[in-house]
């Protein structure tokens, strides 16, 4: 049989195990031109919690009663396509289904020797491409400018934090736990680190970190930890707005202090950022980040879960923060 | 003798007429390198509360005791330096005098039969220049795009409207009254118009004054009104963050909506601009200007006030929104 996780109801606020569905089908056989798939790694992410709704948006809402998809990392189990051999490794946005078919659209082929599977769900996939894209192009981060992350210890945070290290930044990065902070010094080479949750005065924990103000700031969260980093913008400083993942389970409109007056006086930017916009240069940022990892440049976390079944449940930890760098289902 | 208006106190919230001094002195004359110049025209404008408090800001704040500042248009009427005749006219910043001093730098001759003089405090001056910048440098505004434009009716406002309409956009602009609304769309060419205080649900009205959605949102005042439309951005959208008259006498930070998921979602962006940091554009500004005026394809209002001692009022009436277009006051 076939195992197949479903979206069952849209979650109101906090998503729980019960929106979810478990089923089970056949195992479906490759017809001319497909071929089958079975999963081995699943990627869980903080967006997806956005298209379990159905407001409007800028992906399509999973359909209820209907497979939930993300990136996955499959093996070739059998093929009746050219492109692709019994064996193959390959990465693509893909249904929670243990097996499925695949015409070999928007499938791309992977090396299993150059990095680990997992790596092309992180790394060397759409998290270490966000990293790359958003501080190079849209946070245009310099040599020797102070860098913020938040959700810095999270999958993509890690990543923008060690490029800001390799271009030669002052590196900040915002947690919740002493043991992610000391994860961010001693293995991501991060300068400071602060654990909001022991933190009241983020405006000030910010200020002490960034002497000089902050000229980029990455942000994954948003909500009150986003408010002490916006009171400590340099003059022409940008704000790289990727995720809110603060905000995303609120069932009313949430308030907070009003932007544009700092933004008008230190000329600051914010810019709403989705890496699917930017296609045209994830070859470079592939090539790059790879470049960097071969030269051991770049270190990664992954926290591993095993077990199809446990897809939901992983998810869910995501906003619990139980994760350390990407958080990875093993089927 | 010479009147003089100096900064009494720091205003709390909105300034009234006591946070001001009306001083007399002695009329100075000219030394060597020196003009002395008569104002004929003084600028009153909403950044100058910002210079009232002593809060960090992007210029110094004015002290107290000493003469308040703005843009200024004066007539040599003595002259020991090289540079200027007797009965020449010139603007630069200077103080709230009758009569003063200057050495000559930054200080720029103006042609008295091009435009009326009062004209290089508006159109051809700070306020033409910073909506011309703000819309083709910071909003990036392409033909056939949708703008709006809050404090439609104010200097900068009325300017930046019009430009949209040269630029074959759709141009949306808010202001306070029925009567600016006449206004905006008799005079000013705009396409639709929104009175903000007979508007409870802001964002219902912009949706339907812009059903493609908004691409520049081109803003003066922020608070409900920048709320309304922010719902209403298109993808892509460009918010330029101009001024934020409805926040400036806030003696509280000011609480409102959060605007990440908004941004992340339809990847907008929002950029606070001071016109300052482009004065590279300047000479290109002043010269589409000037064209555009001299071709009868620019409109402008100003609202005038006689008298010296009336410069304060004038500013405080800026607050009560009761200028149409530039507020400037003839001596």
């Amino acid at each position: 049989m076939n195992k197949v996780i479903e979206l069952r109801s849209r979650p109101v606020g906090e998503p729980t195990l019960s929106d979810f569905n478990f089923e089970e089908t056949e195992k479906p056989t490759a017809s001319d031109g497909e071929i089958l798939l079975k999963t081995e790694y699943v990627s869980v992410d903080p967006y997806l919690r956005g298209r379990m709704s159905d407001a409007d948006s800028y992906v399509e809402p999973f359909e209820l009663d209907k497979p939930i998809s993300s990136a996955i990392v499959a093996k070739v189990v059998s093929s009746k396509n050219k492109r692709f051999d019994e064996g193959d490794y390959i990465t693509a946005e893909l249904d929670w289904k243990e097996y499925q078919l695949s015409d070999g659209k928007n499938v791309r082929k992977i090396d299993p020797n150059a990095a680990p599977l997992s790596a092309n769900l992180g790394i060397l996939g759409m998290t270490g491409i966000t990293a790359y894209i958003g501080l190079t192009e849209i946070g245009q981060l310099k040599e020797g400018e102070t860098l913020v992350v938040s959700g810095a210890a999270g999958a993509v945070g890690s990543v923008v934090g060690q490029i800001g290290k390799i271009k030669g930044c002052h590196v900040v990065g915002i947690a919740g736990s002493d043991e992610k902070i000391e994860l961010l010094k001693s293995k991501f080479g991060f300068d400071e680190g602060i654990n909001y949750k022991k933190t009241e005065a983020m405006g000030e924990a910010i200020a002490q970190a960034s002497p000089d103000g902050v000229d980029v700031y990455f942000d994954n969260v948003a909500g009150r930890i986003s408010d002490g980093v916006y009171q400590n913008m340099a003059d022409f400083g940008r704000i790289v707005n990727c995720g809110a993942i603060a905000l995303y389970n609120a069932t009313e409109m949430p308030t907070g202090p009003r932007v544009e007056p700092m933004l008008i006086k230190k000329r600051v930017s914010m810019q709403g950022f989705i890496v699917g916009d930017h296609q045209d240069k994830f070859t470079e940022a592939v090539k790059q980040l790879g470049k960097w990892l071969g030269e051991g440049q770049l270190e990664y976390s992954e926290t591993v879960v095993e077990g199809f079944e446990n897809i939901p449940q992983a998810f869910l930890d995501l906003f619990e923060g139980k994760n350390k760098g990407k958080m990875i289902v093993k089927v």
